[in-house]
């Protein structure tokens, strides 16, 4: 093994919750963070924009290996490090599929991954004709940039994205008729070995993740061997170094159909630090490094997460703490050290056991104790 | 709450391990080190040497809480501390205890807490005297700065102890015939909320811990209510804030008698982080800032850690990695990244599951290759 330092890119809640699953398997981690506050700045070893390649390069020079807290570093910059010989985890080929909706709904087209149907559009014209073909509606999404439900949006008349249709062609999609949303996570590492957990269901709200029950409730065999599938050809063909969830449609007419990927740790998968074996921050770490994975079963019948969004209106995150922890002792509780927002992630909270509807109730009340309920 | 930021004198690697639970918290940690290879030295915020006053003085002007990675910070610097204002947890007081072996002693007879025979030897003839009420052998032990077996030396005349001797009075103790040696952990806040693990059992060798067994086998009733009350009347009479480690000894004839204290997150309680809802070094953070404790059950029927002493001969550690891993996708590695040396702590290893045996036997082979076998 070359080296065991990693460098991540982006110092939010992802790049934070790597650093506990470093320090213990004796990893150093350096974080490129966007200023002193960020999230990771316990890990901050450069401040700087990773959209400029100098500073990516300059911060690469001391680490082992690059991964990601997020999708956004452009391609050219990830061409830098390869050009600059820095080992890029996932590389750049590989990531574009998480960062380009059309290119990825290509590729899934190649692959004969299911997926809604969609169409490329580049004027009001073609979104009119692909709204004709799907029953009037459809979902329309800016290729790029777009993240928890921004860059989306639903449309009965290509008139309704006149505005985005002015920067480029847009994705659009069918409504689909869902049941509920799955995520599938795997990891694998450059020689080849790749893990899955067990398939989760997602819970969204106004197109942000809300919840995560693992495993997915009555998903046990078809649906679950489906999403694994599904998972594995996707890394597999991608060539993806690191953690992939593939987040999913499950459809009334039993059907599993792909939404997007994420290649990096992913807010599906946060029940993982408390609920799995191996965390999906230890093992992107190890996947990275190419080093040997870790297990990946639940540690429990049940695990369910439940994001903390926005934070209490005075903005003070840390006087509500000792009431959460006061009023669950089995509450693990997860704050990023961000400053609340209204829709803000700021933190979540994982319970595990036997009785999934009250994991599922107590996760809910110690959540909402941080949006003002006292 | 007051805040949440903790200090930490020292930088072990027990500081290193508070990090994590730091950072999934949300509790911003801070860390006085040795040295810019500090364990902890990711939370290394100043250098210097924790038994100068001014040093920590200055340190502790950015927290809101002092703690300890390690019992050798001296009694004026502690006062210093409090005399500045800063709440110093554990505190003086309590501290003493585990800094001072006869100050233990006579606490410990005080409370009626069962010890070993012994006395306090300040001459050869003293000394001499104990022998001879002991049937001929005893343990002595410097007050004082041992620790790992440092310190502690087993004689038969008073004369064997002269070099010591010539420094101060000596704790001279009876050799115990025990069965095995016990760990009982417990965590108490300054609000006075105390929590215990389960006993465990711990395997030593050269005075060094070597292995962790939790819950202890064969000690449910009797045994595990005597060593949870005598940890809970010491954390309660001594005023102890954060964790207690208890050390005890099994004996033949079913006794439970006081070895050691510990105010700080200790050896017998790493197995916490893999095998409890709540870690020691969390329950640590959690107690000093006056926060409401968590469940500490056992996640698993057994678990065992096994310690990493030494390492590797060529003093790679870094390229034994991949092969621990790779024959065990359930272990859980921790590497303290400190340079290996004859006889150092440089990381542990933790198995939980059902099969006692086959988890010793596992754990123990992880640890060892790290030793030399390849």
């Amino acid at each position: 093994m070359a080296g065991m330092r990693v460098g991540v890119l982006g110092g939010g809640q992802l790049a934070r919750m790597m650093v506990p699953a470093a320090v213990e398997l004796g990893i150093d981690i350096a974080v490129l963070g966007e200023g002193p506050d960020a999230s990771a700045r316990l890990a901050v070893t450069h401040i700087g924009d990773v959209r400029d390649a100098e500073t990516v390069l300059a911060f690469a020079r001391d680490v082992d290996v690059v991964t990601f807290d997020h999708e956004h570093v452009p391609q050219p910059v990830l061409a830098a490090l390869v050009e600059a010989g820095v080992p890029v985890r996932p590389g750049p080929d590989a990531l574009l599929h998480a960062q380009d909706k059309l290119v990825l709904r290509r590729r899934m087209a190649e692959l004969g991954v299911p997926q809604p149907v969609w169409a490329e559009v580049a004027d009001e014209a073609q979104l009119d004709a692909f709204l004709e073909s799907t029953g009037g509606s459809a979902v329309v999404k800016t290729p790029r940039g777009g993240y928890d439900g921004k860059g989306v949006r639903i449309v009965t008349a290509g008139a309704e994205a006149a505005d985005w249709l002015a920067d480029g062609p847009l994705l659009a999609e069918e409504l689909v008729d869902f049941r509920r949303e799955l995520a599938q996570q795997v990891a694998r590492r450059p020689s080849g070995e790749i893990v899955a957990w067990p398939l989760v269901e997602t819970v969204q709200g106004g197109g942000v993740c809300r919840e995560v029950i693992a495993p997915a409730p009555r998903s046990a065999g078809r649906i679950a061997d489906l999403a694994c599938d599904i998972a594995m050809t996707v890394a597999e063909a991608l060539d993806v170094s690191g953690v992939l969830a593939v987040e999913l449609f499950e459809t009334t007419d039993q059907r599993v159909l792909v939404n997007e990927l994420a290649m990096r740790p992913h807010n599906s998968g946060h029940w993982t630090i408390d609920g799995s074996t191996t965390s999906q921050f230890e093992q992107h770490l190890r996947a990275v490094l190419d080093l040997p994975l870790g297990a990946t079963g639940c540690r429990d019948p049940w695990s369910v997460m439940v994001n903390v969004l926005g934070g209490p209106p005075d903005g003070d995150v840390d006087s509500r703490v000792p009431a959460i922890l006061a009023a669950d002792p089995m509450v693990k509780l997860h704050l990023y050290g961000k400053t609340p927002r209204p829709g803000r992630k700021i933190g979540h909270v994982t319970l595990a056991g036997d009785d999934l509807d009250d994991l599922v109730f107590r996760a809910r009340a110690a959540s909402a104790r941080l949006d003002g309920t006292p």
